[in-house]
């Protein structure tokens, strides 16, 4: 069978066969369904690290940083880049990928971009996918960088086993922490560009919240991620984190990230078998509420209980 | 009934309602599906047009531009600002909001910011529901911003009537129009900043994309907002649209609306119920991925089909 072919190579970590399974995956593709079943029980090995912060932080030269110091040690990496899907995106967003290209010839390193679709409904894209068949291909430390802004970077916090905000000074006096807890979201913060004036101030600042938290400890770390400094120890930050993963208490993140995997499969499934179930009704519904004979609250009330 | 009494004072324009309903509906307590199905037969006289595009274009003044030429014609105007809910967000997207306190003693305009919610599954948060209270309150022009980046910039062409899109100059130098027809969405769009170099670039650019597409002729034009140069074009051009929108030739427009607010009330409302009925089956599914005995792939789909 064709699948098991493609799988084993998978397994056995080709990288034609790594990105033929991914554009499969990545496209819905029927047969994809079946190579994830075969892949699927072969994770759990991979370190999975989020990155996430406003875009124009810098992440994808740290993320350039992280996987150069990676590969120093032999350890293979895989990353996944989520673009977004913006009407008019600026060049700088996606441009920064650009510097991956040293890592390009390195057989250690994976690197894949994915688009976000229009409604996928929770993490952009095909992440939760790609993830697995990097973890199944042997990749021992996969990266995710989200774009920051949004679902996707909320998201990302349920599918990684820790996740890496990335700052920089002069993104306002202060950080955003009324916001729903947000700033419980990270196992490392970054302060980027620390060059620029107010990186201590920030640093400051994000000790402050970070002491505030209950039964959780996150580094604050101040990084020229152009100028490779902190680096190292930015990178030590992260092996401990790893560390912690790779012993039996990393059971809790293991457990946490397969819960978010399988919630972000599940509702994309079932949000696609329901597109595709209630696309006859629609036209009379839209037609009812024209006419003011159900209101739209009603007619979507039919809907999701057809 | 105290339901039928906040509906009907909504309905007679009544600030404190309005604002108390949609505190109702984005807190989705359990009032808010009767609030939602007595207005909902009450609407389909606004005109909703988003506003996208990237973070810092001046998308706030912009709308702030907007809701004076408005006012200036006794036009009564709601406007609907999608906050992002990101780790760390930056004061610049937020505090730009600060500017409209002009209009918040003017009772002709009614501002609400709506957090986007961690999964809600399609446009951020209650934009549909806030919508729909606004409308059946008499707002004849209903402005939706949201924040340039990710889906709920996709999920709002398929709710608004008209989207704008802005940009500026420097975001690059070509717009990326590679990705899955982005450009479409459009009916303006907006160069703003066009103080700035590379203004006229960019305008020439973009007429170049919009004389490519089929069977569409959407606006292309340079606005400074904040010197506010060029905003009598720009507002005869949204009016143009909202004229189509008010003749018998909107009538596509309405329907397209009406069916992307059904959709995304309908998913979210489908994506809830999924959540509160699987949550007992996830703890044995996840320890079973755990032990290899079941791939992610099928835990996730035992769940869509529970």
């Amino acid at each position: 069978m064709q699948d098991d072919t493609l799988a084993a190579r998978v397994l056995k970590g080709d990288r034609r066969a790594i990105a033929r399974a991914m554009t499969l995956v990545e496209n819905g593709e029927k047969d994809a369904d079946k190579l994830l079943a075969v892949l699927g029980r072969k994770t759990g090995r991979a370190f999975i690290l989020g990155i996430t912060g406003p875009p124009g932080t810098g992440k994808s030269t740290l993320v350039d940083r992280l996987v150069s110091e990676y590969r120093k040690k032999g350890v293979n990496v895989g990353v996944i880049a989520v673009d977004p899907t913006s009407p008019i995106t600026g060049g700088a967003l996606l441009g920064d990928r650009v510097r991956m290209v040293q890592h390009t010839l390195d057989k250690g390193v994976f690197i894949r971009s994915l688009a976000s679709r229009g409604w996928s409904g929770g993490l952009s894209g095909a992440v939760s996918e790609v993830i697995q068949i990097l973890d199944a291909a042997g990749t021992e430390v996969i990266l995710v960088e989200t774009v920051g802004i949004g679902q996707s970077d909320i998201e990302i916090m349920n599918v990684a086993h820790a996740v890496m905000v990335v700052t920089m000074p002069g993104l306002g006096d202060d950080i955003q922490v009324s916001k729903g807890g947000l700033m419980e979201i990270g196992d490392i913060y970054v302060v980027n560009k620390s060059d620029l004036t107010g990186a201590d101030a920030m640093v400051i600042n994000l000790f402050g919240i970070v002491r505030g938290m209950k039964g959780r400890s996150p580094a604050v770390l101040k990084v020229s991620a152009l100028n490779s400094q902190g680096i190292d120890v930015l990178f030590a930050a992260v092996e401990k984190v790893r560390t912690k993963f790779l012993s039996p208490e990393g059971q809790e993140m293991r457990l946490r990230s397969i819960k978010g995997i399988m919630m972000d499969l599940a509702k994309r499934r079932m949000v696609d078998a329901f597109e595709k179930r209630v696309n006859k009704h629609i036209p009379l519904l839209v037609d009812k509420v024209a006419e003011h004979r159900l209101s739209v609250e009603e007619a979507a009330r039919k809907l999701a209980e057809a």
